[in-house]
């Protein structure tokens, strides 16, 4: 292989296939990143054999052929040098790289030995093409809320399913749940994709790429950012009827700014730290006043009153963490709060006619 | 006490206390922060017995009086506050924070249980007033080469000494040597503060203020910057006769732009993970190039050359660490590197007529 191609794009293509390649498996290839000129361009490939990114970068082609080097030290090597072009070329398994007055040469590995990479029919598969802003929010605002549990794998990732007509994404740990409206929708769908895959696809999105290709089959998901694919299997199983946990009456209890409520609740949390977490949120129907209060019985205690426009009187205990995680992905300048009673679970949504975002946190016994 | 201030000036002297006080002594009063009405002012004090912080705060005073609070919980409760007027009252040794709808109550210690706060005699003791981007400056190119060693007290601290009607600050750790020559002097000076008090003093060093006052006694050192003092001990002990090691020919063999000699030996540095950061850097007469080498067995090696103004062919292995950490504190465009042999010691400098500041890296073994 001989080839030619620029610092900037080889760099982007190597920060992405650093990240997937491990050093965990068995299998040493795995820690390498594949290069393998076909036809004009070359295709610049990492898996850990769940996940899989392939970045196909315009190049000038001397000789075709492909190699595998070992991804971290290429990567940090490639984005070092100034920018310009790069020249890679073979001489058995070792790949040397040139750029001016710097030359490198890494040991690599046959590319005979690198996995397959994954096949999706593009036919067959259910293909959204979504608004890069939109899908970054989308995730943002429902891939915090899933569960680190590995024995309930199904809540480790974000659900995408169609739902009268619409797609939506799905969040839960079983504490809280994130439920995000996104596009409209005439395919069925039901899938769950890995948290690890969205932070990667977060990763790849660069500020000059607009849109995001999802394309999903049976058992594989395939994101297309730019010139670079990551695809991933699906999480096996049946994800929990959450809709039936949707409290029916979500009549809003308090309207309050964001800002004043994060500063709050920031505030409210401090004094909660013996305690778990849990602050009580309090709304006084009779001066229009959203008030939180939390105790440390060693240290102090704490309450603090802020304006809001309230319904109606009411206490609820909750955990102050799951509170300020959630107001941090509301883009919105105010939100509404609303429950039934001290033990019916929190809705919290951006003040907005028809919300498409839709928080919900289990509340705690005061 | 009853006392009213702002809370941006509350801010920053608690920042500063609640870094300062520790909850590791036996003496539960040093995880506290010091009130004490003075005069028009209120006294912000925090100590752990070898650093002292103070900060003296205009205030409205209704009541005289003193409390001492947890730091942290303060500091953070205070600094989450919307900026405009705090008011602190106190109730026996329980003090009440209270700013527009925000009220916390903190449980405290009596201000009788804190220690006394370190006095400088100001009439005896040596007086600098320096610039702050020279102080920080200076600073900054001698503490990285200080020694963590506990097993050689006088190593950990930076040695501010009188030589020849100069101020100079030198940091060694014994592989490398930085001396930085501030301002003139007519003081003997021998003095050797400790890296965290240093530390300590940038992080109080805010942009608005220009300078720093530095006072010495027999076994203590303040600095004043702005209305904080950070008051400290001395190292004990005599620091080594550094100035028998400065090497006497150090006529330059090379000179090099600083940004690319940082490129070349962060990439060189990539491949001597394995050799312990061991890279050699070769002069070239000829080609007036000056190369970085460095060979990772399993994973490849690498080379870099980059024009120079050469004045000799050498060849010298250095750690790498040693050599991209000085580059990060030479502010000058290019600098020049001087060695008279294999074995000799490596002297780097701003390229400069009378260069103020002097870094020396023992060699390797190669």
């Amino acid at each position: 292989m001989e080839v030619s191609l620029t610092q900037e794009k080889l760099t982007r293509a190597l920060a992405a296939a650093s990240r997937i390649a491990t050093n965990k498996a068995n299998l040493p290839v795995l820690n390498n990143v594949l290069f393998r000129v076909e036809d004009s361009k070359v295709i610049i490939a990492a898996t850990n054999l769940e996940l899989a990114a392939t970045t196909s970068v315009g190049a000038k082609i001397v000789k075709p052929g492909a190699v595998t080097v070992p991804a971290k030290i290429i990567s940090e090597f490639v984005g070092n040098l100034p920018s310009g072009t790069v020249e890679l070329s073979t001489k058995g398994s070792a790949l040397t790289i040139k750029s001016g007055g710097y030359t490198s040469t890494l040991n690599g590995i046959d590319a005979e030995e690198f996995p397959e990479l994954p096949v999706i029919n593009e036919e067959t598969s259910i293909h959204y093409t979504l608004s890069m802003a939109d899908f970054k929010q989308a995730i943002n605002q429902t891939i915090f809320a899933c569960s680190n549990d590995v024995t309930r794998p199904v809540l480790t990732g974000v659900y995408w399913h169609s739902h009268d007509g619409w797609l939506y994404l799905v969040g839960t740990d079983g504490y809280r749940l994130a439920e995000r409206r996104l596009v409209e929708t005439t395919s069925e769908l039901e899938a769950i994709v890995p948290t690890s895959t969205l932070h990667e696809v977060l990763r790849a999105s660069t500020d000059t790429i607009d849109e995001v290709d999802v394309l999903f089959d049976e058992s594989q998901v395939r994101f297309r950012v730019g010139d670079m694919e990551i695809t991933s299997r699906l999480i096996d199983g049946k994800y929990p009827n959450y809709r039936q946990l949707l409290p029916s009456d979500t009549t809003p209890v308090a309207t309050v700014e964001t800002s004043e409520l994060v500063r709050t609740t920031k505030i409210a949390a401090l004094f909660a730290r013996e305690s778990s977490g849990s602050i009580t949120l309090s709304t006084e129907n009779e001066t229009q006043k959203l008030s939180l209060d939390s105790v440390a019985s060693d240290v102090g205690e704490n309450s603090s009153k802020i304006d809001a426009v309230i319904a109606s009187d009411g206490s609820v205990s909750l955990n102050s963490r799951y509170l300020l995680e959630v107001l941090s992905v509301i883009d919105a300048k105010s939100l509404t709060i609303s429950y039934t009673g001290k033990l019916a679970p929190i809705v919290v949504r951006p003040t907005a006619e028809n919300p498409e975002y839709t928080h919900i946190i289990m509340p705690l016994k005061s």
